[in-house]
């Protein structure tokens, strides 16, 4: 029984090897990834007992798929198995001034026609102390947005953390709900919210004027919020960014140094590799200040790493949080 | 403008590297094919000019779909950008007395949705003496089996050649119609079938005791029907078949030899090379055994290819066809 | 807690890519396998709750391990890390008429220089209702047999049944035992044995004429041990092979026909598909001719897949245990 | 019928893997590329019917080579079968201080001793309003040369425009002509030149104090050019470059801004890129400027794209051309 | 200075990825090999000094070939470097029913263009007990005919054995000589002929019968002639052969039983494999018959192996030549 | 008979395709490579007769390695075969802040367990004028530790240069003897030493202030120290690095700038390479300040090669020891 539960789609990753543009890949690479699984992974990589919900179809690839989290030590007892497919993205990955480049096949997938009833929300948080979703999830369809409400309520009568990535991508919402029809009933069970300000002025209507702003008034109209978080990246090309992070936690607006990191390997993941530093850092320090450094020295490692999943140790993360960016040899 | 026009909906296809299972690959393979396709890409190598007809996704896998059905030498002006998606297959490859394996997911494609008006078919068939269809498309959706009814009917009304593989998959056919409600108008115009007696009793609702019986009385049923062909597989492992085929004339039963192929590289796609080789036979040699001949031996040809498509040239299949199978190397 | 739990080696195994000589390979596939970490991958994938017991060295390259087994389903909690090296194994496929070859590197490695002491046989055979172990574990060391025994005494405290494959290796024994010092008394604790005649002979210095008669023997000096096992493999060349089975179980000698394998993709981890197959049959069906029959089959489906582990579901064995042979594409 | 037809060796490119040296390479990635036949492959691309004129061997590395262009758009219907060999390139991909390393095997190919009767350019140009010639093809035998001077003259005649690469490579020329013997009869035909002040002094003998001076010069001896366009690349390290360009018009000299190009994946055509980018931009923009930036762009993308040819949409150029070069996801 | 001592053309060998035709490849597999090397390198895994007298040009391709003979043990210091450039070859590996397929590159290659003069064969044959040479060489150009002559003369005064393959290839030889204008004089000089009773009356219009009444004839016209032995090959198909030899030694004809190879992994060098296996029989056992076996059982071990070389220890070979075909793992 | 000799171990180095995770890793890239050995492979490069001394297991694998070694050009003809096992060492390669990471797995190897009284060094150098030996030597075992003291002496015998790298790890050394036991003694025996003052310390026990006071007192411990030579890495990051180096020749210190090596592709074997430069350079130009700068440039050129081996032209470190780092195309 896992102390952190995430939810959310995982999709089938099919990206084209080295730098080849999807016209002349003859072979693409196959993992299996998601926003909140890809928060799992990193979580127990680092010693925290993770499981992940979410449906896959009964099939051979939706077998490989489950079996791909069990690699990294996720949980995957709570999988659901059944519907009609896999969800699938493609992608390319960019250099220098050329930016990657992805291309989703995730309608009608398994997990976006379940049966929300199929979940055991009581049975799945026994043990837990932390429930992560994303905005992505309601997104998907009124089953999957039901699941996640029935997830974040079973874990607020639980008296369990909750986080969620308010962070939604406008060309999904294709099931006749809003973002603003949906989002604030779960944000108002969520404690810890990762947001921009724009997110904020366009899902729940709140005039703000920056981050702080928007924090403030974040938590004013949702009360349970204790925190609200972001990362800031500057681009300077698809191989060359910057990173830093910010986090209110209802008195004061803490921040990072920026990371230089050059040249990125695969930046796919680097915002769930943040929050899950920052799950890890608020758990095992108890200081917010240290939590934020770790989420943004973990989103920056995951920069260097194939693949959406940041696999790493948590000394490795750490070293980086404590300035180690000389990249040595390690014997 | 195309002599020889397909029509049927193209996949990409994914498959294992060398006999991996799917939970095991970490890449896989990715090609472009649908039945079809297969046999236009197989006439074009011949010499033949081949156009196909299909829908794509207006992305970047779209785009390369199409390429790659150009890089065989098809004519792709015909083909349609727009719609959800692109309709995919993973395949893995089995050895000795484990069977390949195949999963689709192929539902709510861009050809499955297509509108049907779009595709202009007087313009299409315009120096066209050749138009072949298959059982699967009509099984796909409502549109897709309009748009092979007018693709059939354009055919006949130009008085052009038509193919048809009667061959469909039971578990298609989702949309509300059964094949005895569809094919049997499809079928009325088609010229050359390719069919078993089993289809035929299946389909067509005709009892028939073998597959001479099945060809006489589907001629009765269907009266443009000149030409019934079957291909007959012995599996004695996934790396050893024999293969033949009979073509009924309406006067005789003509047959070839069984050809033995070990060991089997690629045994997709090997039907509709069989399907090509009859084709380019007839079209060719005016000689009816010898086109059944040319038929096997390309299908024959294909079992020792990767891929769906047969690469190869008509000299190749002809000396298969007289006998040459030493597999001498060639300088 | 798992009700299967096996207890052997790890090693990495280091194999050269398609039929490449290690002269030639410049590079080498890598995957983690065992004998008995290979039982307990095949008996994960039809369903069994399986546990696997060894010392892995604390690394990277230890961890890495770990996860290996873990994607096939084995629960590895109680896995010890700690020691200096990994076991390795180099792999070299033949085909035709050269054999393949392994050269093993496995001396000194963190399992056969464990502590004994550490491993807790209480926990870790709580909920179990099997305990395999195999010939090999008691020829790395001293404390690798003191390992052996604890479990298998602790098994036969707990009632559990056991399985032990006798075969061992002549050229490993270099610490001072021979296997006739030790093997008896690990042989006194274990309910099924696979062996073959020779073994017997030459371990127990039991004189016996052929394999029935060394199972009636074997039962008479070790009266706990209640079922002999065997294969016969007829190598015709490193790419075809015919393979049986014989079980006697006190009254009878059960055999199989002969399975024919050609050609073989990758003929090691047969044996230890075997004895899962055997195990699963034992433990599912209640019926020693189907069990071995079983056993048969999964070994033969094993020569199909690349890699140590038999990656399959139970349906794809039983086909072929009832016949299925003849490797048609499942769609 | 193409609109744009470019005329010249294409050349089997075969490069090793990653930085491989030639000397560690044991396999080598193959496509087929040639100068000239890149700019009608990146002009593909982004719409424009394209076909090219050059001569394969009538082998199966000749054909791959003709469908290698089919692939990327290009009409292959004029392309000539017949004669001893393909030419070669072997390229091996430097990093940091280390430079790329070409080795040309390009003697005596079936281009270079291509009769030059057979390429009827009457109908090679029938809907032609573009021809593109490079310095590179005189240089290769008189043959070459002669075939070159036909087209010119053809399109000439035509009133098609002009456009020709004088850079040339000393090395070659070793059929008993120099450039000055044959180049000032081919410019004297040509729009468009593609050309540096030093190319200007040694091919012509025309004295010139810098690019300026050499395009008015140039203009005066040959009154058919309109304009003069050079790249200008600073190179700080194979991975990171500079690049921009000039077109001196008759009456003013536009440049561009340098664009920072870093890591660079794959230079090689990127000079071949520009031109096409230029072309596009002439043809569609009808802006020297706009044309001249979009060249740029053209040239910049195709460093980061593995491969001589760009492949690309025109969204993604002129996106760089407006300085969006932060290399974002594209989702 | 070297025992053994072999003369020809080496060649760049590109061959196609598992059965990838040339038109699908994407990648070739390069290695470096000629039918004389390839009898050089065998015998040095066996533990013979040999040395190969070719030409490479002096390029990064030229050194990299040198260093790949070197890499198989042969002696490279008597290579020249320089000349126009490396001969190449093609290789598309066939299976079932579908040949090999090779496409030579070779004309105008350094070594067909090299200056005879610059060979000292005095310092070449210092320590030398045996010169090997081919029907290929004398086929190239008048220098390499002048060359191998040299070689064979200079070994005649030392009294070293000469062993030549008179095989040849009919499309070569487009330098002006016939066959039958130079070989005589080679074979004059030569000790050990491989031939079949085709080339006997092709190239020295000696009429006969069979391969017995060839070899008699072909003494009496040649007597320093003391060995004439040939290969025979049954080819069931491109996977399946059947191979035995036959040595005529003055006096009696040997022979050996046919050795089964399915399947086939590489072909190409099969035939050097048995020369070289032969003249190692030859020399380390003083028995016909054995060295017969032995040629076989190289030749046959060398099919099961990538690349033209013989990769192998003697002791692989020998148990071969016993009768271990089996192909049971060795560990 | 090699003019420089190298001793020490040679390791299997198995490291990750491109910046792949040991977990992530499916396939391992497979060379051999050792300090010594490396410094013999560059030299060998550059024309220099080398031959390197150690010991492999007599296995496929240990032959192997023979043969990578002698790809390179170094004679292998002193190599004993025996002993227990081939000594591997894993890489990850790391980029940008993510460093590489080597686990070895070293202890037990054939060449630590050696018999010091097989390796005849009159005979090893007979034609020698150079020796080089390294710290980790004698850190492996007694028996290494007095191979190598065995080779220093004989070349001090003989009257041969001898250099040594210092350079030493302290996780080895466990065989009972400190670096301060042993290390004088071989130092004392030395021309040229590589350390820094670190190890100057450590080793010596002398104190110093910095590199040249260590410099100083070194020669004056060790009368036969003639130079002192150091590099100096600035680590930016694991993919940008700055390098340059100093050496003292006991009356002044020479330095060179730094450069610039951006980005890294292999950062392993820079060390060797510098050193390997140095020895060149000193013998070919008898000008220590260009013996210095040819050491850098070389390290500088191997960061930009895959594998330990700097494979490269004396040419070729020449033009960037001239400052040639533009990284522009060579054709």
């Amino acid at each position: 029984m896992a102390q952190i539960v995430t939810l959310g789609e995982v999709l089938m990753r099919l990206s084209t090897p080295g730098f080849s543009r999807f016209e002349q890949a003859r072979s693409l690479d196959v993992t299996y990834a998601g926003g909140e699984a890809n928060v799992a992974s990193a979580l127990a990589y680092w010693g925290h007992s993770t499981a992940h919900v979410t449906r896959f179809p009964d099939s051979p690839i939706g077998r490989a798929a489950g079996q791909y989290l069990r690699f990294h030590g996720v949980d995957i007892s709570h999988i659901q198995y059944g519907g009609p497919r896999m969800a699938v993205y493609f992608l390319e990955t960019g250099a220098a001034l050329r930016g990657s480049q992805i291309v989703y096949d995730r309608a009608g997938s398994s997990f976006a026609t379940c049966d929300p009833e199929v979940f055991d929300w009581d049975d799945i948080l026994k043990d837990a102390t932390w429930f992560h979703w994303a905005g992505i999830t309601p997104a998907l369809s009124q089953e999957a947005a039901d699941v996640c409400l029935q997830g974040i309520q079973a874990a607020r009568k639980k008296g369990i953390t909750v986080s969620g990535d308010i962070f939604y991508r406008s060309n999904l919402w294709k099931y006749g709900k809003k973002p603003s029809d949906v989002l604030p009933e779960l944000t108002a069970g969520t404690d810890i919210v990762i947001a921009n300000h724009i997110n904020v002025k366009e899902i729940f209507g709140i005039e703000c004027t920056d981050f702080k702003d928007a924090c403030v008034k974040l938590q004013q109209a949702f009360p349970q919020v204790s925190r609200v978080v972001d990362t800031h990246r500057t681009s300077l090309s698809a191989s060359h960014n910057l990173l830093r992070a910010y986090l209110w936690n209802g008195n004061e607006m803490l921040e990072t140094p920026d990371v230089d990191i050059n040249p990125i390997v695969d930046r796919v993941g680097g915002g769930d590799a943040f929050i899950a530093g920052l799950i890890h850092g608020l758990i095992r320090f108890g200081d917010e200040q240290k939590a934020l450094e770790f989420g943004v020295a973990a989103s920056a490692l995951k920069h260097t790493i194939e693949g959406d999943a940041l696999v790493s140790t948590e000394a490795e993360v750490e070293a980086i949080r404590q300035g180690e960016t000389s990249g040595r040899i390690k014997r």
